[in-house]
């Protein structure tokens, strides 16, 4: 007898992990069906004909809609100039669709669409075009929020998930989880929610930092729903390459730390929503750890691991005591509308 | 005392006539405050710095998710293709991003997808990204879509909706109505629904069939939410004109005319997915319905009425029996979730 909820989709399949690639891989692609979406899956993609654009897309459900760092309007730029940023492109124009729950408070949607317009004008990026559509009470959750960025390559820079090889250095950014740990204990209305304060930002000019790199920016990713867990396995798995990370090096505050202890969570798992992962060749990485804390947002960048060994598509961390463990893509259920 | 109401998001602020625009002037707009939004609110946007391309972004929320006609995959592929098509642009690319409630049918989504990626490829558009997140039961109502367009202007095109012209004629492209009488019916499970099938479809052959008319095509707008009526009070706000339609020339099919009295609708004022106004001047007009006439979705085109009088922004029609009166904005609260 068929399970029934193998055929229904669950919560989990939105969360990022594996759930959401049996999703993509079973139900969307083949609909979808175009050439286009095959291979690896990039956070923003090449428009035919038109040489050094990129567009991406993506719904925003985050609940609730205010968190400590930010909010479902600025998450929503953050994250589609992000997505453009790791494909080695700067943000040109923006476009903003609405879904909105009837009985809305009007100052709420107002403060969350000035504060997608702050963050927008603060990113340097028009906002186009936009739509705007109501449902009924009870058939949305006040509201949601689709952003679809456009962007133009930066010269010389073509980072891919793809483009990972053995010897590649594994740059991160800043340290993981604050997003995912602020998001959800606000949610839960835990204690320490003035603790933890989502690392909601635009990622584009830590990207541009790195153009003096080149070619040599093989990856970059920013490690949103899934986490930095699910992030690696898929650069792991597009570029057929073993990733070994050092668990000593991993920047993990101590605030999440003791969060995700409470919350049940593998900080490797939770969402971030400013920084991001770079893949360079080995003797070029002390260049671009220089380049990276040239700018705010990539002041902590540390090395947290590298390219090597004999198994494609796996990512193992050496433990503190010396010891080695599989970093596994989550399953995604945990963390729903984190973003 | 305030109206609480009058805080809050109402269904009507979603419906494409006066709700909606004043959402846009009070809220929306003043959020988002780049230069880019003010002006004339075209179907589409030029990109500054991208000479040529256009883009649009729309949200589809239509219920029943299947209707007489089509589904709310395909809408949401030909109202965005329909939108490029408007500011006299070819689609070259989309994106899609869905928000899915938890515990729809997995073969519901399947068949919703397919439907989209058909209508995609039958527009010769290419779906480049994507995105899906998952809220729980009783936050969404199965499935919402957000599909935005990158297009590129025909040469020598460039309608606005602020072009229309004394002397202009209006055509139309084609019989009003169907749409909105068709998902309206489907959704109250009134009788009729097997005879009313909805109009959706692309547009952007049809804008191509107009290419030799160049910089006569002065204005192209698809009647969607709003309807007819909402799309000439704004062609003729933007241009500041004055448009009288023709009421025998109205091309209203008798089972449409027959499902609104029972509705309780305006045809003006009812929602379609694949006809579109055009304004040109009087001398051109039978050139551009020889063209349009050439394609199957223009067969049934005819001439409305024209640009005239001396109330600019005003819409008035002239009645069978010799009289006048005024078309106005509808307010847009009958038509909740039509698109």
């Amino acid at each position: 007898m068929p399970r029934p909820d193998l055929e229904q989709v669950l919560l989990g399949h939105g969360a990022g992990g594996r759930l959401t690639a049996e999703l993509l891989d079973s139900v969307v692609l083949p609909a979808l069906a175009g050439e286009e979406l095959r291979g690896p899956l990039e956070d923003a993609a090449d428009i035919p004909g038109e040489d050094g654009l990129v567009i991406t897309t993506d719904g925003f459900v985050v609940s609730p809609l205010f968190f400590p760092g930010g909010d479902i309007g600025s998450l929503a730029v953050h994250g589609t100039v992000n997505d453009l940023a790791m494909r080695g492109a700067e943000p040109i124009a923006l476009t903003v669709a609405v879904v909105i729950e009837e009985g809305m408070e009007l100052d709420e949607l107002r403060a969350v669409l000035t504060s997608l317009g702050t963050a927008a004008r603060a990113a340097g990026l028009p906002v186009l075009a936009g739509d705007t559509k109501v449902v009924q009470r009870g058939h949305a959750d006040k509201v949601f929020i689709t952003t679809t960025g456009l962007g133009r390559r930066i010269p010389g820079l073509r980072p891919s998930a793809a483009g990972a090889r053995d010897g590649d250095t594994v740059l991160l950014s800043g340290p993981i989880g604050a997003h995912g740990t602020a998001v959800l204990s606000t949610r839960e209305q835990l204690g320490f929610t003035a603790d933890i304060v989502s690392d909601s930002r635009p990622l584009h000019r830590l990207v541009r930092a790195l153009a003096p790199l080149g070619e040599a920016v093989h990856t970059l990713r920013d490690p949103t729903r899934g986490g930095l867990a699910a992030a690696l396995n898929e650069i792991a798995l597009d570029s057929g390459v073993q990733i070994t990370l050092d668990e000593t090096a991993l920047p993990i505050p101590g605030q999440v730390a003791a969060a995700c202890g409470i919350l049940g969570l593998d900080p490797l798992h939770v969402a971030n929503e400013g920084c991001l992962v770079a893949f360079v060749p080995h003797e070029r990485a002390q260049d671009a750890l220089r380049l990276m804390r040239s700018r705010p947002e990539g002041v902590s960048a540390v090395s947290i691991g590298q390219v090597n060994g004999t198994r494609p598509g796996r990512v193992v961390i050496r433990t503190a005591i010396g010891g080695e463990r599989t970093v596994d893509m989550p399953l995604g259920e945990q963390l729903p509308r984190i973003c």
